[in-house]
């Protein structure tokens, strides 16, 4: 069992990421810090820009003297903006030279995802048994719970090594931030009248089996896309090109749905009255499927803790992602991949040891 | 240009596939008959089950004893049962040996998808420079039109030839349902700030790029699972693991939000009340995302017109498949499929010829 750090817990936060920059950042640092008081934060970014929050309480400014912006290629956030705000805040989850414990115990930007990963993947480099990051959100479903999906777009041509992995770290990310320790984990497929998806989901799927035979996940099966918005399982696994058409795909839809919604209300004085009538059934069903309530994705497998903010999330949704990362920093998420990783390395070496099939020894030289 | 079939246009029912079979394909039959004037049925199933059509106009009924039902097994499709109504209605669609013409001009079936197009492939074969079929269908987009995605689930690793020839007879469709006759494709990829697609789609995108620019097709460019709901490409061309995830991905989101309305109205007497208020517009928003109105999924690809329909349609769904196809067959899908992908294999040679690049040489390689 993995006890919660003690406080304070610091989170370093990139100011100038995203659509809107400290005039959304800075606002949701302040609602997080006044809700949050075992928090600390470390705020990133130009100097004059961050003025607002010089005498906040259990804050501390760090200045950077660069921005990485929404459309720059990541060579750019890579190689020529050594003192981007994204740098420097992730800057502070590296340990010391002489062994001294990081600054902070996870970062939060909304600077554009390309960039954020790469450039986290060459200051903070994987994870020991994660052969490649994982990008993990949460998505609303029926059942009025949630359901975290890996990869959302960190990785195409995902391996069946790499999906295991995947849903090692997201089930160390639920246990972490959702307090559901043994969460169930269902392999995105489609469907049973089809192909049975392609030959890397057949061995993943394998891999997830042995896995869950062993112990060391709880694994449900293959699940289909429409599972996903049922709830059928806490976590979904999939590949990053799938996750990421799947993610958009909803908030295509979602967005659709909405605009019709708002269409037909607006249509004639009459409609607009009814409007008027349901506004309290209306305000509450938004809240329900609100996207701001879910924001803060996890770049996972990372030698550090690193979130992303949706680039055009508003003060509210930057809050949301400030405390997810809060949560799982005080809930050692990292400690918790690295368990989990341990044990299903460990788990794989003895079964193959015992010889118990193939699965597990792929598992295993994959380590 | 291809002018229209002359009436009478002939489709052929599976009227036993289904959840329901009968007491929904029937009346669905009924309604299409009185509202399409030139068209014929076939009607093919126990004849037990279809007396109440018996002396309908424009109607005959061709027995098969046997009925592939939604759990089969391909195999019990393909070898055990052999008279089931799903076979003997594709059987309609072949020449006869000496070359007489087809008893039908299309086939229609909500019968299971996975048997549907093994059975359909095994007796109608591929069309020439098709290397494989696939599964088009309509999902309605913010612009109040409708975009066709293909491929949803026929295949998996689609190479990218195959997402060539999607792309080819998924403009052929539309020519021929919706009448867009350079209908704009667009290739599912994901975000600019990741990897930008796997080999595979990169080549794809050459591809597309070339046949595009010989004039064989309009080609958009890259879109995103957001672009699919916004309406930003007539046709959308993707793998069938994709595709099928992002389906019933949306299927389950859609089904998922209409559950939180419904919650939210029904909750106390008040919100009732304002349902009530509130129901012309909520029912003209229902009517906007009724998926209903798209049902019937095109199997493209092979020698004859094979039209799907969702398992669980009801009669209104199941006449709105009806109608697509008898659309499809009227504008003559097949000879437009065979055009186009004969002048984009001469293109493709011709170019190879003028040494114009390596991607119309793989496009006629892979002819």
């Amino acid at each position: 069992m993995i006890s919660p750090l003690p406080d304070p817990v610091r989170l370093a936060v990139d100011c100038m990421g995203g659509d809107h920059g400290p005039s959304v950042t800075l606002p949701a640092c302040r609602a997080f810090l006044d809700k949050h008081p075992g928090a600390e934060l470390i705020l990133v970014g130009k100097p004059e820009a961050l003025t607002a929050a010089a005498a906040w309480p259990r804050c501390r400014i760090v200045a950077a003297s660069e921005v990485v912006t929404m459309d720059d290629p990541i060579e750019v956030a890579l190689r020529r903006k050594r003192d981007s705000s994204m740098r420097v805040a992730i800057q502070q989850l590296k340990e010391g030279r002489g062994g001294e414990p990081a600054l902070a115990h996870a970062c939060v930007s909304a600077g554009n995802t390309g960039a954020l990963m790469a450039v986290a993947k060459v200051l903070l480099k994987t994870l020991e048994g994660i052969d490649r990051p994982a990008i993990a959100a949460v998505m609303p479903n029926a059942a009025g719970r949630f359901t975290t999906v890996l990869d959302l777009g960190a990785n195409v041509d995902s391996s069946a090594e790499n999906l295991l992995q995947f849903a090692v770290m997201g089930s160390a990310l639920v246990g972490a931030v959702d307090g559901i320790e043994e969460p169930s984990v269902g392999l995105l497929n489609i469907g049973e009248e089809a192909i049975k998806g392609s030959e890397t989901i057949k061995q993943a799927g394998e891999l997830l089996r042995a896995a869950g035979a062993a112990g060391q996940l709880n694994f449900f099966g293959n699940v289909e896309g429409n599972d996903i918005f049922k709830g059928t399982t806490d976590i979904v696994v999939c590949d990053g090109f799938v996750g990421n058409v799947m993610l958009k795909a909803s908030e295509g839809l979602a967005s659709m749905m909405g605009g019709f919604i708002k269409a037909e209300f607006n249509r004639s004085w009459l409609s607009k009255l009814s409007a008027l009538v349901a506004m309290p059934v209306l305000n509450r069903f938004k809240h329900r499927v609100d996207h701001r309530r879910f924001n803060g994705a996890a770049l996972l497998g990372l030698r550090g803790l690193v979130f992303k903010s949706h680039g055009s999330a508003d003060a509210f949704a930057f809050e949301n992602a400030l405390a997810r990362a809060y949560d799982a920093a005080r809930n050692r998420l990292l400690d918790r991949v690295h368990e989990r990783i341990v044990g299903t390395l460990q788990a794989s070496v003895t079964d193959a040891g015992h010889n118990t099939g193939d699965s597990a020894a792929t598992a295993a030289q994959a380590a």
